[in-house]
């Protein structure tokens, strides 16, 4: 097949790569029908992450399944399907607590940014919709594989309930996400952390209340000038690096909790805040399958579309001027079509 | 006054002291009849703290009210007081929520181990009992002025519920009063790590199905053992060192929440387990006054009986002796008669 590889910083190539096969009779190949470029993709773009040598890239897709191993029973050739970025049994302890992302069996999605991928434990995994959905749907389903997931687990980690206020840190398409979920979970005041104009809009559209442009001290200052003086009862911190970090427990309330989804790059805790304060951290990689029946019947009935967050469509062959653009933060999040 | 003071590492004196008087008009001098040494006082003593000079030492107490501020409304000589050992108004933003300990005018008590303490904000911090309650009953009404709050604390933030599994890390007087809110938060297996076996005894008695005696891997590999091969669903860190810490996460299930209470004393955050894990961290400094009316009614009607954790007695001028009984774990936790 033709997949995205990266063979170092900044050299991504579109090009011939082994087709995936059906390793375990529990996989599924899927054809990807679209897929985009996550923000940690930039990680080892940016040569932030060790590469041990060229490999497929590529985690967030929506596909067709085209051939099931022997074991797998929920899914057959045809089905059209979301592909949690995060695969899963959805049967052992983890899963069953909610923690699909630690499952027993996890595994990540290899090839998401090529014609093929595999899909491990795929009844457990995968999610399929009645039929092709519209077109115009797609970029939201997509969405769903990570990003909106994501956004989703940051509010619900975080705590987030109706009538209370939210801080999102992070304007990249999960913060975008996480306004989005936040509003979706009923928060009534919902600060968004931007200095980008585009990124403010839409966060505003997804239904933040107020944009706070400043960071640092500013920052914290301008929140609290919103919330009457105090910070906020959950904070989703949307980035994973250090003044991400320090800027979220900045602006939580004693007594807040942090929900955190940004792979941590420096980042570091301030346990004697978290001790003096009372305020808790949760999150982590989210467990997409746990929330996707739920996002997926939001975006099928229309209630929400997060796909507003593709701002650059380009084939796929051209996803190298993809990560250009989210790297330079010129495209909010890149949608790719085979 | 007479009062305890510290020196230096391991120089404690029962000697004389300036009287406590009212510096605000919210202020209440209570006239102290129990007292105790907490874990926390153990820092100090043992030099991990820095002392700036003497200073009177003891946050913990039961007493009754000797003279109030002119502001002071619902408390008048005579009345029966437990003390929080964190003073709060019990009206700022952060006590509406719960987190009492970072009330805007939070204040801790400073002479406890003393003839008399000043408590400040004293309409929002104390609460009183109906006349003189039964003697017998009074050290477990004074482990309500921090270290049953405490352990209460940690099974709360800990997310304790019905019908989960709890472990709890520490055997201190807080560990042990964290088995008995876990108990009482309804925890269907509980286990104590603890290593000595009166304080096992005591774990069982207030609740521990289970105790493992083993620590680090052998530890984990334990407690997985009594939990058919996964983590706790909630997890009590109840000592604050780096290996409390690192034993809690080891035995959190993925999706697990730890709560924490110990003074965090070289203590580190795997936040890279935490994120693959999805396992929070939660709590800090007991906000004693949230949870001091329900344990009190607990108290007073038998239901709990947190006072256990008192095995040694003194008169408060042998203080000292109590200090070295805590400091060689001879004592679990030292009662103290004026």
């Amino acid at each position: 097949m033709r997949a995205t590889v990266i063979h170092g910083p900044r050299d991504i190539r579109f090009e011939d790569a082994p087709d995936p096969t059906i390793e375990a009779p529990t996989d599924a190949i899927v054809k990807v029908v679209a897929s985009c470029i996550c923000g940690s993709d930039l990680w080892p773009y940016r040569g932030d992450d060790e590469l041990d040598g060229p490999r497929t890239i590529g985690h967030e897709c929506l596909g067709v399944v085209e051939e099931v191993g022997a074991d797998v029973r929920g899914f057959a050739a045809g089905d059209f399907v979301v592909v949690p970025f995060d695969h899963c049994d959805n049967t052992c302890a983890a899963c069953r607590n909610g923690a699909h992302s630690a499952c027993d069996n996890v595994a990540i999605t290899q090839s998401g940014q090529g014609e093929y991928a595999r899909v491990t434990q795929a009844d457990g995994t995968l999610v399929k919709t009645d039929g092709v959905p519209d077109r115009d749907l797609w970029p939201s389903l997509l969405t769903l594989s990570d990003v909106m997931a994501t956004g989703w687990h940051a509010a619900v980690a975080a705590g987030v309930r109706a009538g209370g206020t939210a801080v999102v840190v992070g304007d990249g398409a999960v913060g975008l996400c996480g306004v989005l979920a936040a509003s979706q979970l009923g928060a009534e005041t919902i600060i968004a952390m931007s200095r980008h104009e585009p990124r403010q809009e839409l966060a505003r559209r997804f239904g933040a209340t107020h944009v706070v442009a400043e960071r640092g001290k500013e920052g914290v200052a301008a929140v609290k000038d919103v919330l009457g003086g105090v910070g906020a009862d959950a904070v989703l911190e949307c980035v994973g690096n250090a003044p991400a970090f320090d800027q979220a427990f900045r602006v939580a309330r004693p007594g807040a909790t942090v929900g955190f989804v940004g792979v941590p790059h420096g980042a570091e805790v301030p346990l004697r805040v978290m001790f003096s304060k009372n305020i808790g951290l949760a999150g982590g990689m989210a467990p997409v399958r746990r929330y996707l029946p739920e996002l997926l019947d939001l975006v099928l009935a229309r209630t929400i579309d997060p796909g507003r967050v593709f701002d650059l469509t380009l084939p796929l062959e051209q996803v190298a001027e993809g990560y250009r653009a989210m790297d330079e933060r010129t495209a909010i999040k890149v949608y790719l079509e085979p």
